[in-house]
């Protein structure tokens, strides 16, 4: 952060000129540090109550490395999002304590216990043995966030009594992520048995007129239940970021 | 059919250049006759074991029941689909044994009683109050054609246990034309449910990225049942023409 | 609902065979009304918490009265979305409870006080002028299901200062609705100022590569800020049920 | 499968509570194994009448070799698809019956005879070299299910008559599956000649506005013969599976 | 024409600035007249060997008048294409030798005979009824430039034998022009019969996955056979026009 | 050739059963070999003046000579299309009259002189430095059919001096194929100057909405010169062919 | 503009707690009105240098009519696009000033004389007749912004000598747009022709794989000039608008 | 260049037959080289303003550096763009002048110093981390051309506050070029704060409905700013070129 536009607000503040209730609105947007290929965004977890989550794909491990070191001083939790094994053999030999899911390709480094804050169970379901790394994307985010998850995999719609099965568990949960491929039918299946909001995510999974995952989300977006937002293909991060907004008290 | 080609054809069979059976052959397949605006195709009934179903859409009222003229002296049934009320209204006004299915938009003429074909029973499973049109298009064709049909009509899957209710008499079923628009899942589940063959149908009925059916129509083809094929958007005909040859004997 | 089908349940019930939560739940299931054109799922307010939906387009407006008859005896509030004038008329000759909303193209009959459900505010925002009608459908549907509803018309990301002269409001929002045509910013820009769930809807505003709304309906599932998950384009409708699904206490 | 289950579920039947029919029933849809990256359905080769197949692509060797030991102790039949060359090797090391079909990616690991269960001939069209593969993954499915297979390999419609050489054979079969790329015309020919059932496979086999097969895909679709359903893009497998379901008496 | 162009044109051949040879092509490229909306092409027909086609959508009978009249003094033949009904009639008030075409909605006005230009046959192949009229313009076009011109129509792939029949026709053209909708499958098969050039023209004849004529048009770039080139959806007037240059001696 | 079927066709003609005319063209079209994997068309150059030609994309190397092998006694000259150079290797150390073409990755083994048949000059035109590999395959196509062929490249529509400077030698051509990638718009240019039949080869060079060549070939397909057909993206192979079937006397 | 929010902040300014420059910049930014259907952007014009201009369509006449009312106190021009003679016959019976350009679809009404503003002459070249609309909205636009603007119709590059006999004129031009349809080429050859900065309008005009001015949009994109930008399909008033700011002193 | 045409040219120009002006004009457009794979446009620096830029895709290192030759003897800079670590290290070991710039892939060769040409900044404004790269390609082009350049990188409209910061900065420029992925929001909001024109360019950052980068170009096209104009996707030369056209005096 700038420390001049910082000494500068603040005098504002001290003189009168501007109000404390002012003051923090403004600090609370305009924070962020420039590191040349990035600006970091500090005050981003008091603005949004979760800090800035790094996007490893087309950065370099140094460049990742660099932005988790700015990092580590003001906040709980650095996720890392798309990150290679490669990249991640590179940031785990700088920092102890990150851990890296090889199948949700993601870091997650917890410096301080990240309090709870959901008011219910978040829990995540997916279609097939091929969905689980997005579905454990959303787990991981959900969780990092300060939520209670459960997970239900390999469910899909073509045995419908597997799903059936765990309908208690369904019902407990305050909000579902639900994860498919292929022609994307279960989020309408499972939103159908609750009255809860339901999180629809593609995924790439499937070949030939599969389209990259493009059936799987346009059938989301015509489900005939009306519970269901989609996001975007194989976007298990955001999956997980939004059912957490959702859950907050 | 051209009269010279036929005494070329016969003379041959007589003077023993041709055999019986080629002949035969031979005149399955060259039977046709010359209108101007169609070539209609006399003995397909004979090759293909049901008369050439008429299209209506784009043929004026006067090509139809010209067509129609040509072949109610040689076939049992007529067909014609795709016909708006206007032209059935004049077809109608033509041939009393003619009957119009509005919500289909299909005309069927039975001038001879339709012997019975089938192995089994074919079950019309329909998603929605709006698939009922193409739903029942399939239904009329494979009625036509000599099969026992039944339907089960706004089983969608958002409210799965109205489909489950309904599971003894899919048991029944030997071939299965599941109709269903928006996101296309009703055939997956259905497909799940039984050990026969499934022909999907998928609707234009929703909106946005529904995009015409084709959302339907991919997700269908993505199935993760695979007892499940497919054919063309709103094509309830061809789906009925397709489980009848089924469910030959 | 098939009288049969309840009178066995209840008498496994009352026979000690099913215990009276089972009961409970499988009634909550299965409760139904098949009027031909359209099964009724009387239970639904019961499972869902709201009662059906009756989606106009493509129905007449005597199977619309005809589900509202049906309905009227045990809802308390009763919507029909996509109604166009003529079919509304009808409709409102027959129900003097029913109003017509015509930007909405939405009929709602509230034949009883619909209780206040919801956490907090559910605040809608939209780009341009033509998108209020989808915007209406979203704030009238949120509102027929309980909740407190504001809203903000255009606002568009061309003159960024209108939308920030809203900060306020917007911070008072506990989920926001952000409705927007042409290149779908908006929901971007809105969901970067809060840590509250955005629902996004894509509207079919627009001409050229505006493609019907896919493209804004893609610009938000690319969003670059991570609270926000979309619904299908022009669906006010879903985005207000989601809304108030997800502000349910 | 979870024991307990099945035992409150047996309990049941023994006191009577469930007949012994629906508890049959019951156990056909609920029986599958949970071994944390898959749903293993041991139950489904009694309600579909095939074991389930491994999908290979996606999975790794070990996974595909976990699966086959938890199937084999219950299954006639185990098929791999979609298998390369070094999946293979690992899974043939470890199971002597297993056996390696390069040309159509797929291991067949037969445990036991396979008893005959078709009504009649299933016969193989394809129209090009570069189509073999697919209908070879075709061929190898509907044999291993029980069906006499015949195939005839490269005959397109540039060269009509060289297909037309067949008809003796094409007349013979029961059900028809016909494999194109490129223009994908080959399905509506073969159906033009018979009165049979044809199920069309698009390939992804050529390029420019081939579109990755879906040129093909849309040709089969909109096929002016009304005999001809449709399964996904270079989906072999899926065509095999259908025609041995239409196949069996 | 600029008369003032032409007048120092020619002075400069005059005076031997410019030559006379290239004075000619001079003429022949720049040659037009303005009349506000349009810049007719009078020397196109010295040019080119045949005068611009009026184009007719787009255009008030208005227009086409204007432009007809300017072009009549200076050339034997004028054709305007896409003209519908309305248009027609009032055109052909204006000008007795002016003759409508109804199904291929093109006007032919002969004022003087086209000498016989063509080495040999130009033959048009249509699929179905509904692609005759995309078949009649390509046939008036061809014959307007002075070719000897033949067709065969509703000869689709579905019932191969049709198109056998007439093998002896398809022999003796030059040149041949192939048009279909749905799967767009006769052009290969034709292509596949000859060793002449064939001009494709695909149809928007078709429902669902036909795509407004977009499957046909890719089948048929994708053809098998190599003796294919394609023209625009629906472009029977190109068909003609390409057909006749290659059929110049 | 399978010599059974060729005996008793003999047998028929020599017992009078047969006409010889009848049994020459039955010869004609009969005529191939079966190798397993492929049918091999010998009497093609019969029927089409021309052998065969080999796509080589998809083909082993053993597969390309094994072909080539079975022609080379009935051929004069064999043609390999899209040849890798290391296939192509292979195949010389196996041919010592075969001939690489890297840039247009073709294999030509020319066994006896091929006798001219053109009626006049083909010219190639092409736009960019990228589009020479298509414009080349082409070229080596036409004159493998005995053409006299001639090029010009890189005359991009970016600067038209360029081309202009050209116009004597483009009015001496009797067919041109005119290759572009990037906006497609050289053809239409170049068929306005001329009167004669354009072919137009849409390459895949471009990026971004270039979309792998259809913006190239769609733009080909709008041209608003009418005497321009157009070939599959990068199929040079099949413009030389169509133009060298224009071109034959 | 709301009179509370103004007056707070005059009030601000007065009492020295807001500069004057601050209190300027603010007022440029928030300056608008709110009528119920549309915020109105009173300061645009001091901010933007011209006033918000009317999109005609989806607004009713009433509406148009409000919303000029407002406008006309403090603007010199007002412009509304794309409105039909219906709508525009009820604005002209209001406003006298007010023209109507039917083939623009525009309305302007010029209050007082509007200052030259340009640096040169804006050149507007189109293709075709039916392009004509699009480039009068264009030339409209930037000739009520205050430019010098020339125009020259129907030069299509398929007789490319009607464009280059406009050299000169073409030279003199500051900034031009292109406007073209079909396959959008002739913005490439005019950009190469200058070195100026040229502005590309693809327009709806053609058919079939025209894909509604698809086609010509990306072709333009895929210009081989580089002094080439694009706006969005048969958006003339964003060519003249985008033009207008290039050429502003 | 030719030199028979020039001398051609000369000798008319010296006889008083074509004037010293029309000369100079001729000479401008009609001067290349062909190099067999090249025409290199030696005089367009002079009719252009700038010399030819090499587009290293799909060159050879040596037809890079073969053209580098030919041209460095006429202009004072020589760009080549998309060259790979590879291309450029053997560029650069053979013109000690050159350099390169890894993260815009060009090579830039500075002979002379470029004369300042502009009239004001050029501001490049890019929305994330991963749009740097084409960020670069358009700055270093703009600079190459003789323009002041500025840039402001990853202020994305997720957190507006960080473009409102650089306000002054933005205000100050002439023209603009904003480079953005995912939602291409960037451009519309940046565009809304100025009044100058914007170049837009949509980067091929992003997965999933990004398609790559259709649905940031389609949403800059859809801008609801007027005064936005687009290049085509990852374009950052074609907007650094635009630009400096836009600027020149």
């Amino acid at each position: 952060m700038d420390k001049t536009l910082l000494l500068k607000l603040l005098k504002s503040v001290a003189e009168g000129r501007v109000s404390a209730d002012d003051g923090a609105e403004k600090l609370q947007h305009m924070a962020f540090e420039d590191i040349t290929y990035a600006h970091i965004d500090h005050h981003r977890s008091l603005r949004k109550g979760f800090p800035e989550v790094i996007y490893g794909e087309g950065k370099t491990a140094e460049q990742i490395t660099g932005i988790m070191e700015k990092m580590m001083d003001q906040e709980n939790i650095i996720l890392v999002t798309r990150a290679d094994p490669q990249k991640a053999k590179i940031v785990l030999s700088r920092f102890h304590q990150a851990v890296y899911h090889a199948d949700a390709r993601m870091i997650v480094m917890e410096l301080n216990p990240v309090p709870a804050q959901g008011r219910g169970l978040i829990l995540i379901i997916s279609a097939g043995t091929s969905d689980i790394p997005v579905a454990q994307e959303a787990l991981l985010t959900a969780r990092a966030m300060g939520n209670e998850v459960d997970a239900v995999f390999d469910v899909g719609v073509s045995g419908i009594h597997r799903l059936l099965n765990h309908q208690e568990l369904i019902n407990q949960a305050a909000v579902l992520i639900v994860v498919a491929g292929m022609e994307g039918a279960l989020p309408s299946v499972v939103a159908g048995m609750v009255d809860r909001p339901v999180i629809a995510v593609p995924t790439s999974v499937g070949y030939g007129v599969n389209l990259g995952g493009l059936t799987a989300l346009f059938a989301m977006l015509n489900s005939c239940s009306s519970n269901v937002a989609v996001v975007n293909i194989d976007n298990g991060f955001g999956a997980g970021y939004m059912a957490a907004m959702i859950n907050r008290e």
